[in-house]
């Protein structure tokens, strides 16, 4: 029987939850405004003791490796990171996008997750949900939500779910380029369950795709403010303090 | 804007969820086991914390009514009437087989939601998902499980999800009846999540079905334990003690 310890921490509201084989035992998810450095590791630990679990006991260490808040997911992974190593565990990442597209089992229609990227821009994918999993129409991607809707129209005419806080934050966008063809999400929906990680981490097991810690890398997208303020300021010759 | 507390604990894994306007603000799912009453309360306070809320910042209290364990059902419902009674707020209740359907928005195919009623019996209920809230096929029952197969299969022989922890105790037998026309959920979503009865609430309380707390009552599908033992010691002549 495998446990294993999912965490994501890319958005405005965590998730953790931890499962004792194919059981849930405990999940999460509360926000994290500017405070998720201090509430993540207590929070697991609270999580742990509920399922009547140790760190040790857990085999495997599962973090949504992004996109998303730069600062959530680097502090996500890092924690889950630490742990694993401590423990001698393996790890597995899994999209923050993928994650909240898990939450349309067999669903009749394609999914749209998406998320606000700030700087007017979405971190997008389109998924089939009509199997189990869901499979990548569209893969993660970021870009102007009008780009994106330029993209979904320019497929066949038929309906859409869009969910994800960038589907709450552009909704009328959405509504009017759509035309019709928009099916959003009940609210609650926008929200991701880090339960529902758990068996894409135990797939990634079971197929000898787990990773060692050091191997769990954040998928950005895009570069990170600082990186671009510090590319703008070797452009203009300023040197970067 | 309307805060609301949801709390479900019908079954071993309690699952409680606390919403501010259309955002859920957080949420917490955890194994009651023998534990569900000294857990409960402060969990709520956990999170009304986590929130930023107090109880009486509560516009609305929601509580699934049952199927379900009685005395979490009975819990559940008396935590929130004293609550919303306290506070002179008003009451919703909710189906515990409706709240597994919510996870499976705009799904392809029926879902039949099933919870383990002991005593070889199912509490179970069939909902077409496909537009935004789950519409009853079959109404919330109790019944062998056998007998519920036998009523899946006299309809269309078509794909039918399965869900809840009934389905993991019956997965054989239900296999082997709906002869390849069943499909079982992955196993995160046989847990019910307590922010998915939010949007029912919000509904109820905007169309005036919201209750006076006293009005808010289990729906335990058949006589408990206590009731059988009492009714059959009336009938044998024995007193009750």
């Amino acid at each position: 029987m495998v446990n294993i310890l999912a965490i994501d921490t890319s958005t405005s509201l965590a998730s953790i939850a931890v499962a004792v084989g194919n059981t849930i035992a405990a999940e999460s998810t509360f926000s994290t405004d500017r405070t998720l450095s201090a509430r993540l590791v207590p929070e697991i630990a609270r999580l742990l003791a509920l399922a009547g679990l140790t760190v040790a006991d857990i085999d495997l260490f599962a973090a949504s490796t992004g996109p998303g808040s730069f600062t959530g997911v680097r502090g996500g992974i890092a924690t889950v990171q630490g742990l694993a190593l401590a423990c001698g565990k393996p790890c597995v990442g899994f999209s923050s996008l993928t994650l909240l597209a898990l939450n349309f089992p067999l669903a009749s229609f394609p999914v749209c997750t998406l998320m606000d990227a700030r700087k007017s821009e979405v971190y997008a994918a389109l998924f089939n949900c009509s199997s189990t999993f869901p499979s990548a129409q569209i893969s993660d991607s970021v870009m102007p939500p009008g780009r994106l809707l330029d993209m979904l129209r320019a497929r066949a005419a038929a309906p859409v779910i869009f969910c994800g806080d960038g589907a709450a934050r552009y909704q009328n966008l959405i509504a009017d380029h759509m035309e019709g063809q928009a099916i959003f999400a009940p609210f609650p929906l926008n929200i991701a369950h880090a339960s529902n990680a758990i068996p894409l981490a135990l797939q990634a097991l079971e197929s000898g795709k787990a990773l060692d810690p050091s191997r769990l890398l954040p998928v950005y997208l895009r570069a990170s403010e600082a990186e671009i303020n510090r590319d703008l300021a070797a452009k203009s010759g300023h040197p970067t303090i």
